[in-house]
């Protein structure tokens, strides 16, 4: 890609071995990306151009001397970024953000769309499919790149689980994959927001229990007639655009839960920080008569003394002048006795 | 209080029963919650003033009709907000949304910063404590109220569990609860930010590991010092200011959670209209490489069918029109073979 809306197919250097944890895949099948988009909307002309793509199943054609678990000839499918399977993140789940792994398409590791391509870490990223290259599960086995998983993180990440109600925002092919994630999850009603009526056929079939096409405000609503007035418990984020997250916080109930795979539109802001890194953020008002009684305890039997944030003790009278210490932070906290 | 820094003590009419649900409590003790200091440094003057005080501790008086659970002599402590204990949001223990609850100081209910209060939902709302009023313990049952509550509830919605490194973001009173409860949950351990030598000192003895008094970047580059470069699994966000939450999100490892119970300072901001409803959002970029061993078997004997999102196939030399078609939206998503 050479600038927003310029995408060129052209002859580069063979994709090659380098470090001896490489493989050398030849792809068979690749997919465009809704997140390929956003350069092809808004990239800045550019003399070199861009590798593109990150979605890709294809055969082995050799390993470096240090691949233990892939050899040439096998069928593989990659994930949409590289990792190295053993850093501390990796062995924790969280691949995206490996120590060591990085994007497709930067530096010398090529694109997915494209013949062949160097797959750094082979052992942590790529993983043999028991099926050939030319098997008709291909399609589906190539979402398991991006969408699919991408859909399966937004669920988790909205902590779908049996018999919740679920909201999809975004009938794009993430969504979509978040339809049939949700279901495999077990949501008892999954709400998609969209409207084009191809992929609205496609969401019904995955199991979506009721459309809202309406925008805005009007969605908002319909939603919640939707919910016997509550809201969902869980919203899956598929769009990016600011205007989708506070969609998707004003569909969500009391104590609910958004899961945000759209990319920001800011990664620099607070919202990219915390995206990137895949760090969620919770909270809002205690529900402190719930836990008054899971802290009684420990209180009475003196585990924990939080009275002793009380560093002022005052009468009635004395109020006015407890609100001016705390504000001039002259006291931590201030106690008012009744005598 | 009649407006910014204008606290006021008065005689106003006598607190009494009006439902057969209230109960009428005497105030024993009570206090100045950090909340109460936001209208007291920006409250527009008022000529008919705002009842005050959300925390108090005292004796019931009398009870309405229908109380069943508190009696007349009963020594209780209230939650900062009353609620009905029975509804959908009370039922699964967040009270904070009840569907007939409210705050104190509101309309015809009184605040708690005075010698008696009528509590709504007295079934609901209060809980009898097993010491007489004059209790040494008072001042920790008494911040059972809000601000432990309000401590814990940061720790859970940061998802602090035993082993976890947990940093603790405002050395108030419910920063310092947050360390509490912090430790009472396990964390192995416990970074405060905070300036306050005072405050240090309290924190220590409640079980912080560590004080970081440095501010902004200084204090992102501290943490990650403290952490081997990673940052710590769990924030604990007690102040509400946007900076505070962008240090939250730069001092949090990837995958880790922050907690937030600092009021944000635009409550109609998307974050004001997620922190109102204690709706949390997670998510980023998927862990695909995690995700294909889960999905695979899945996608292999035909349970789900994610690759008929693919609505479209072309070759490689079809990728540039491949692009303009799925940015015009006349494809869901293109899939691309290669001979």
């Amino acid at each position: 890609m050479y600038g927003a809306g310029d995408v060129r197919i052209e002859n580069v250097p063979d994709a090659r071995l380098i470090d001896s944890t490489d493989a050398l895949v030849r792809v068979a099948r690749a997919g465009i990306c809704g997140s390929d988009l956003w350069p092809y909307k808004s990239m800045e002309p550019s003399e070199t151009g861009r590798r593109m793509g990150h979605e890709f199943v294809g055969v082995v054609e050799a390993v470096g001397d240090d691949v233990r678990t892939i050899k040439a000839g096998d069928v593989v499918v990659s994930p949409f970024l590289w990792s190295d399977g053993s850093c501390v993140y990796c062995r924790r789940g969280l691949h995206s953000s490996c120590l060591h792994g990085g994007r497709y398409g930067s530096g010398d590791v090529d694109g997915g769309q494209g013949e062949a391509v160097r797959v750094p870490q082979a052992d942590g990223t790529l993983v043999v499919l028991p099926v050939g290259a030319d098997d008709p599960l291909m399609p589906s086995l190539l979402t398991l790149t991006d969408v699919m998983g991408t859909g399966h993180h937004a669920a988790l990440a909205a902590q779908v689980a049996p018999g919740k109600t679920v909201a999809v925002v975004g009938d794009g092919a993430v969504g979509l994959c978040g339809v049939i994630a949700a279901k495999r999850l077990g949501a008892a009603e999954i709400i998609l927001l969209g409207r084009h009526p191809d992929r609205i056929a496609l969401a019904n079939e995955f199991g979506a229990t009721d459309i809202v096409s309406e925008r805005g405000e009007a969605a908002v609503e319909r939603v919640r007639e939707l919910t016997r007035g509550l809201g969902v418990d869980s919203v899956l984020e598929c769009v990016g655009l600011d205007q989708a997250v506070v969609t998707a916080f004003e569909i969500a109930q009391p104590g609910g839960a958004v899961g945000r795979v759209g990319v920001p539109e800011d990664a620099s802001s607070p919202v990219g920080i915390a995206f990137w890194k895949n760090v969620g953020i919770a909270g809002g008002p205690a529900p402190a008569r719930a836990y008054i009684e899971e802290l009684l305890p420990d209180v009475l039997d003196g585990t924990i003394e939080p009275g002793r944030v009380f560093d002022q003790l005052t009468n009635l009278d004395g109020v006015p002048d407890g609100y001016r210490a705390m504000n001039e932070r002259e006291t931590i906290k201030v106690l008012i006795e009744f005598s």
